[in-house]
Formats: structure tokens, sequence, C-alpha cells
């Protein structure tokens, strides 16, 4: 059994990687301010023994203190999954976003190199920008604009990456980097303002679907009982990454739009509006790397997936 | 008459800075934790009625109150010079040097929008990284590796770039950014690691002057006194940028090592060592935008740039 610090554990993917770590027996602080985070998420898990709940931000400078709590807790792992991931939320907050990048990442880092810990980052595909290789591989060093309007959340996850690697050659920290593609499911906000929630609400209520362009850019979409799966083989493996964590399979957005109104057998029809600035048109992991470092690859196919979101989707509003 | 707060005024630009500032009538305040900056520096200004030096870092959290000082002064411009700046001086900072881009980027931010100031970023041709594209034009979003050694100094300027337009966008502070490319002169570090110093001072001394890689590679160097008018010139008007400032003139530097040993009539003779990890391998500006947004262009050939800065140096270590 192990100690985790999970920061942003309350939101998306943090609420089903914490599922994981208490169903093996770890000890969980889960640590977030709901500024995206959902209360519920956190409030799921109250009744196990082996979880903690600490809502602060992660960029305090009193953030140790919080986290260790009155018992002095040490950690085996610190894992940060913190940050607004949405455009819309990042957009909607973004020196925030900056913040829980750079402060955040350092204040997190800390608290490992102190417990000589396992540090665990979440970056993400957006550090490859509007991709002029594709598929995306580690190496490539990506298209980000470093003063357009998405740059509060690109450039502040590349500094987060570049911080972490300064501290695995400076302290000898002990590092693991995740890249992070679309992930969608369950427990999804359905305000989060991303291409499946939207969809999948829009086609649910009847409205129209709405695309951003002509909708042939693509995307890649992993489930997220794939991505965390991927996530834990990462934390208890060798490799430090960064490593691509998302599903290859490409779809064009329009496709998908059809994929979730035949799904949910829903009379909706599609819309067309325009493209935000600095949207990628193609998004796609080459997980060469995790199949061959990890043994991980992703296994619930996007029809699969999607049916399980809806249905989770059509009983509660957070799924 | 104005009165700017000038971080990083003890570095080698950030001194030839404020000797114009201070000869058209300007009251500077200078902050500089003096890391890489340099204390005669500030003391050669120390006579100045209008000029008052704070020995502080930008990255702490009293950094307002120690600039404004007993007077609570406030500030029509904030310029962020503040970094360690070269490569050996970066690397043996990495973390301190990811600080001052990030927080202290954000102190200094946080001072303008008090004082609805304008803010002035001194960024660098280190976010376009290793460049594929040549020369660089202010769109070109960069090769700069995530995760490489030299990360530490470009995401740290990729990020004061982001928070720079976060600003500006969030609240809509005055902000300008220049792309500083290579830039010498007196004044430069003797221990600076660069290669315009290394190059002087082994030719002054008879060593061999060494090469990192075959030579080929190209730079292309700015005198000080055009770099200065340059940044003053974007500070006076109303592009925003970010904006090149450099000059175009592109050498290797193979053939500037044989320019150094000529104007310095050494016996020194040229040694070839490895070249460094992420070590740009072409690097020129293009100034199109400076030219016409500015009025602005170098005036000084590398020739008599070159002549004026060994004569400084042969006459004092610090030139």
């Amino acid at each position: 059994m192990a100690t985790l610090l999970v920061a942003g554990g309350a939101g998306f993917i943090g609420s089903h990687f914490i599922d994981r770590l208490i169903a093996r027996g770890d000890q969980v602080i889960c640590v977030d301010d709901l500024s995206t985070g959902t209360r519920e998420h956190t409030e799921m898990h109250a009744d196990q023994p082996r979880y903690r709940f600490v809502e602060a931000d992660v960029c305090d400078g009193g953030i140790e203190a919080a986290v260790r709590g009155s018992g002095s807790m040490r950690f085996d792992a610190v894992v940060h999954l913190a940050s607004p991931a949405s455009p819309p939320a990042y957009l909607a907050r973004p020196i925030e976003t900056l913040e829980v990048g750079s402060r955040g990442t350092h204040n997190l880092l800390e608290i490992a190199r102190l417990d000589s810990a396992r540090f665990l980052l979440a970056s993400t595909s957006e550090v490859y920008g509007d991709p002029l290789v594709h598929p995306q591989v580690e190496t490539y060093t990506g298209n980000v604009n470093p003063i357009g309007e998405r740059s509060v959340y690109d450039e502040a996850k590349r500094f987060a990456e570049a911080i972490t690697m300064a501290y695995a050659r400076t302290y000898g920290l002990d590092v693991r980097i995740a890249r992070i593609f679309n992930t969608y499911g369950p427990r999804m906000r359905a305000d989060d303002g991303r291409v499946v929630t939207n969809f999948v609400y829009q086609a649910l209520a009847g409205d129209p679907l709405t695309i951003f362009g002509d909708g042939s850019q693509t995307r890649s979409f992993c489930y997220v009982d794939d991505e965390v799966a991927g996530l834990l083989a990462l934390l208890g493996g060798d490799e430090p990454g960064p490593v691509n964590i998302g599903n290859p399979h490409e779809v064009t957005i329009r496709a998908f739009a059809e994929l979730v109104i035949e799904l949910t057998n829903s009379r909706s029809t599609i819309e067309f509006c325009e493209l935000p600035a600095d949207d990628p048109h193609l998004r796609q992991p080459d997980i060469t790397l995790a199949r061959e470092a990890l043994g991980w690859e992703p296994l619930v196919t996007l029809r699969d997936g999607l049916q399980r979101t809806i249905a989770a989707y059509r009983t509660s509003s957070l799924g």
C-alpha cells in the first residue's frame, strides 16, 4: 500500500484515477480547489477510510502544510492532474491556468522532492499545438503560438514539463510525464465545453449538434478507463516519458457527430459555426512508446465507450 | 520626464538601457538581485539624482513594496530585463531561470497593472529554439524542445510572453514584447560564457578560440547601442509586438572567430569542441516588422562594433 497525493483529484480524470487507487488499497490525499473539479467527485469517496480531501489551491504558499495535515503525512507519489483542461474553462481563467502550470507545479515538485516521492505530471497533447507532424510522436517539438489565446494552457503545460525535467536533472527527482490526449467518459461536466459532452447533451436534448469549422478536423478520443490504466502503467513503470497516453483511432468531428446521433437515436441535426483561433486541425497520438515501454494500449472502442458514456449521462447530470 | 522601473538593470543590456534613460532625463528605479548582474553596473549610476537601486529578487512576494520604497513611487513603465541570459548562466540556475520568467514576470505585471503602466517584456530569439524557418519572422512558432536542457530558459520566456499577453487580454494592460537576438558590446561579463566574450578574451590572452561544433552554425550579432535603440523605439511606439530586435547580418561562427583574431592582432589558433545539446544551428532575425513599425534598424557594423568592444575589454575587466 502506497500513500499518494493527487492534485486535481476532484476533476474528471482525477476522480476515475482515485477510484482505481482506492480499489487497489492505496491511501489517497486528494487536493482540489473545486474551480473546475466537482464536489460530488470527492464526496463519492468520502466514506473510504483511506481517503482524505483537502479543499485548497496548489498555487498557495501554504499548500504543503495543508496536504500533510496534522499527521505530517509523507507521500510515496505526487500526481499532478490539477488544471482547467477544456478550452472554455481555461480561457475563462487565463491567469489561474498559467499559475497552476507554473507555481502549482513548482509547489508540488517541492513536496515530492522533500519526500523523495515519485512525481507524475499530467501534461497534454496541447504541447504539440496545431501539429504539423502527424501522428504526433513524443519527440515532435510542436507548433504552439506563444502569444495566442490558447497559450495560457499550452505554454503553462510546456513550462510544467520544463520545470519537472529541471527537478529531475537538478535533484534527481524520480519523474513521469504523461501527455494526455482527448479523453471522454462518465463524469465529464455537462458544461465542460468539449466536443464529447457538447454533442451528447445536444443529442439527448434533440438540439442541433454544433460543429466548429467544417467538421473535417480530426480528434482521437480515449475512453477514461483506458486513459487511467495508461497513467497507472506510467506511474508504476520505469519509463520517465514524456509518453503519449491516448487513443490513436482518429475520427473527423463530422463522423463523430453522426455516431453520437446514431447511438442516442436522436433527431438532432448538425450546425456549423466559426472555428476558434488556434484550434488544432489534426490530433492523433503515436503510442508506440506507450505500447513498448508500458505494455499499454487502449482497449475500448469509440462505439463502446460512447455507449457507456451516453448511458451514464442519461441517468445522471454528472454521468 | 517619466518614471521607469527597470528589472535586471544591473545586467549587460539593462545598464546600457538605463544610461539612455538617464541621459534623456527619466527617473529610473533599477531592481536587480545581482545573481548575474554586476554591482559595478549600478554603482556607475549611483551619483545620478534620478536613479535609485534596489537589490532584490523580482520573484519575491515583497517586491512591490521594495521597489516603490518609502515614497510609494508609481511607475509610468515597467521594463522586465531580468533573467540569466547566457547558456552557462541559466544552466547553472535552472529553477531560478524558470522562476524569474514565470513568477518574476507575474509580479512585475501586477505592478504595471496597479499603476496602469506600460509593460515591456524582454523576450528572446530562444523562443524560436533551433529554428526550421530562416530567417525567423515573429509569426514562426519555433522549434523548442520542452524537455531539453535549454528549456529552462526557452520555456520560461515563452511562458513570460503568454502571461504578458494574458494580462493584455484580461486587464487591457499596455504591453510591448521584444524578442532580443544575440547582443554584444562593452560590459558583458568576462565569464558570461557567450561566444563574443569567449572569443575576445581568448584572443586577447593568446589562447586558442574554442568553437563548439564545426563552426558552420551561424549567428547574427547586434551591437548593444543598436539593441537599446530598438528597445527604446518599441517602448515609445504603438506596436505591441512581439518584435524581433536584432541584427540580420549573419555570420558563421568560424568567420566570426577569424574576424576576432584579425581585429585583436592575436596569435590565437582555433580549436573545435563538441556541440552542446539543442544548440541552434541557424539564428537570424527577420526585422521587417521593426523597420516598418518602429522605424528602427541596426546601424553599427560587426567590424565597428567589435572594434569598440575589443577596445573596451582591453582597458577594463568589465569593458
